[in-house]
């Protein structure tokens, strides 16, 4: 590629011109591997928020405010903190934990694991990984080939979708389907419905995992018992692998939390379940970079085997914290109350939606929350940048004139669909907020968004 | 797959013989990707000898003295621990760091490689990763597609080979030529020569990148400038990058250390050179899974996009603590005191092999020590375990017979070659020892290979 630069400066000389071509053609650059093609030139979409912040920032006299990425804003409770200055303190656990994990750790998740299954779960049903994104990353790898097929439910985490094409796999899209409904009024979990006929018309031969996401993001949708059967049996027939990413597993705001490892209604359906969890969702520490999976011994194997070579190990004195945070948590009932700090979350968040009456998937599960913007009237001859109308859907808009004229960062949520189901779904006039930040935080935000009330 | 249970139990019956089968076929564990077949059934090698080892101990009235994997048998220092407290008291530090990486350790190891290369080297040029391993992957997985060729030197680092393996890509390998004379006397790093002929037929159009590691594990070796130029000619020939693994760069014995990222006589190499490098390895904190790639922006870009995938972000706490470490560490002189530490452990440990007259490699950095035991005269009648015997090379005989008569554990450094060339490797009579350890394991370690003296 010969640069305007480089055009200039060579004046028109064509020997110059061809060595410089030649050159670029024999650039180290140009053996990088197409799948990561820098020269698309579009910004990954938590690049293009966070700059974007962070220049509206710039800019205003007062902070703005962020709920768009899922990290949280305060630090993870002092019990686990302080089991870190623990583990540091010994001179093996700053040394290479074992592949498969520290064996405390992997205890203790598998005692979490027994409890809330109501089954016993033993060290050797666990792997532990860095963090759970790793985690569904060595799953993939563990068991897929080129060819293979992939069942993903959108909208998805955007992760998924690169970590199954990595191992040549392909992935097939099933709709969790946009609730018409939340055009107009609240909706929960419950309403956006599994795409059966997609979902059957999609298996085939060459299928070999079903990615469930429970409690879901963006949605906040907890799968019922019912679908989990359903699915379950589905895979049973097919002979497919059942990957439940339940990072959010101990923020559920129903009254049971319906697990694929754990069905009443279809017990078999746990040998072929492959469960990811995460102590940074866990523990409010996304940084820690701890997760793991769970699953019968005879798959875990193969998920140890694809961990090993990409990670080796995890990062060690923050596994010794963990397995430690997870016994102090049952003493003093850390998780219930989390669930309670967070049901009050929500409810100082949502707030301002009824007040405004912009309509929002009430959450089952998780920290996010997904507002229906649609009765939003951006002034008609508003200018967005181009990284934003590029996107070709309102959510992007809606997402740029917040940040700039209200201060307050969400995420766009067609960036968790397949390009092609963009620009017609629901959730194209949507925002995702993260509510995992503190009180006062989510209160200015309120604040903020009061102001919305003359744009409606 | 039937088992003998499965087949005494349904005593000849052939419709439950092919029902049990039949759910075999249709198991989820058969939908394993077959590039990490369990069923070969063989251990891996740090597997083995640790489960050995254990054994071993709890026979003994002496714990056995573990000289086998490359971690530290002492804690991080103390300032470095100090900065994981430090950085868990902040709340962002516990939450996921940028992708790139925490900018304070970009700027921290940007300026370490400034005054180690002695030319700019700044932010855009450093990648952070979950450890070099990681690092490596990251580097594969960002150039790498199916056929292309990677150039790795033999002996090698294990995890290389999957790691390229694992992106469709094939090894080449290439001798660093065993120097016939360590069979009778020392010899150094330099005596092990590039096969350079093999080097030139190995590389054609489908090569993308020749891989380094000076350091040498298990060698000792560091690369000589006029070696690092005529590679450098050929990368640049053929247009390939470099990706120099030097993860011991804080560990030499020599009085410089050349790498191809700074070599004065082709400047240009540094245009299409990683390195990788790790905090692990730099403070004694294997477990830590922080480590860096540093190359021109315009490759390091793939590095973060595939980084991105595989672990999304590198432990946060860890990442600000070695940010400071590198700060701290420049102002002590920690990194000169370390290597007079090595020094000194080397000459402690060596000690006992001059004593009995068996030759090695002297090690021109890192913390190995590769010694040649062809004089060592096993017992005749010797009974061998299946799992040492069936690798076939005498290395695993004497790494077993040592850790069982004389309580100290090495590495059969054959595992660092590719099968085809283990048996007539003149290493298969070698010991890998790490010296990584207190110096008061190390004087149990002399104490106990005297008793070697009663076998020559």
């Amino acid at each position: 590629m010969v640069t305007q630069f480089a055009k200039r400066t060579l004046q028109g000389s064509k020997i110059s011109i061809r060595r410089v071509m030649t050159q670029a053609l024999n650039s180290p650059e140009s053996l990088h591997n197409p799948y990561f093609n820098q020269a698309k030139g579009q910004k990954d979409i938590w690049t293009l928020i966070n700059e974007t912040a962070a220049a509206a920032a710039a800019e205003s006299p007062r902070p703005v405010v962020n709920l768009g990425q899922g990290f949280f804003s305060y630090a993870p409770p002092e019990f686990a903190r302080g089991a870190v200055d623990n583990a540091l303190e010994k001179a093996q656990f700053n040394q290479y934990a074992p592949a498969r994990g520290n064996p405390n750790l992997l205890k203790s998740v598998a005692e979490q694991y027994s409890q809330a299954y109501g089954r016993p779960v033993d060290s050797s049903q666990v792997q532990i990984t860095t963090g759970a994104n790793e985690g569904m990353f060595s799953v993939f790898f563990g068991f897929l080939t080129p060819g293979d097929e992939v069942i993903v439910f959108q909208p998805f985490f955007d992760q998924y979708i690169p970590n199954i094409e990595m191992c040549g796999a392909k992935v097939k899209y099933v709709q969790l389907k946009y609730p018409q409904k939340l055009d107009k009024e609240n909706v929960t979990g419950d309403d956006w419905v599994i795409d059966w006929e997609g979902l059957i018309e999609n298996i085939n031969s060459k299928t070999k995992i079903i990615v469930l996401n429970t409690p879901h993001n963006p949605i906040g949708k907890i799968f019922t018992e019912e679908e989990l059967h359903r699915i379950g049996e589905l895979a049973i027939k097919h002979n497919l692998i059942v990957l439940s990413d339940e990072v959010y597993e101990n923020l559920f705001y129903t009254k049971t939390f319906p697990r694929p490892a754990a069905l009443a209604s279809l017990p078999e359906l746990a040998e072929r379940t492959l469960t990811v969890g995460s102590a940074g969702k866990s523990f409010a520490a996304t940084g820690w970079r701890v997760g793991w999976v769970q699953g019968p011994a005879s798959l875990i194997k193969y998920v140890t085997a694809a961990h090993v070579r990409i990670c080796f190990s995890s990062p060690a004195p923050l596994q010794q914290a963990v397995a430690d945070a997870i016994i102090e948590a049952r003493k003093n009932n850390y998780f219930e109350k989390t669930i309670d700090a967070y049901v009050k979350k929500y409810k100082l968040f949502t707030s301002v939606f009824d007040e405004l009456g912009l309509p929002y998937t009430i959450a089952q599960g998780g920290y996010f929350l997904l507002v229906n913007f649609s009765k939003l009237k951006i002034p008609h001859d508003y200018e967005f940048p181009e990284d934003f109308l590029s996107r070709g859907t309102e959510d992007f808009k809606i997402a740029y004139w917040l940040i700039k004229e209200i201060g307050v960062v969400a995420i766009p949520p067609t960036e968790f669909l397949h390009p092609d189901f963009r620009k017609a779904h629901g959730t194209s006039t949507c925002l995702r907020f993260a509510v995992c930040k503190d009180d006062s935080i989510l209160q200015d935000a309120v604040e903020r968004l009061k102001l919305l009330k003359d744009y409606l």
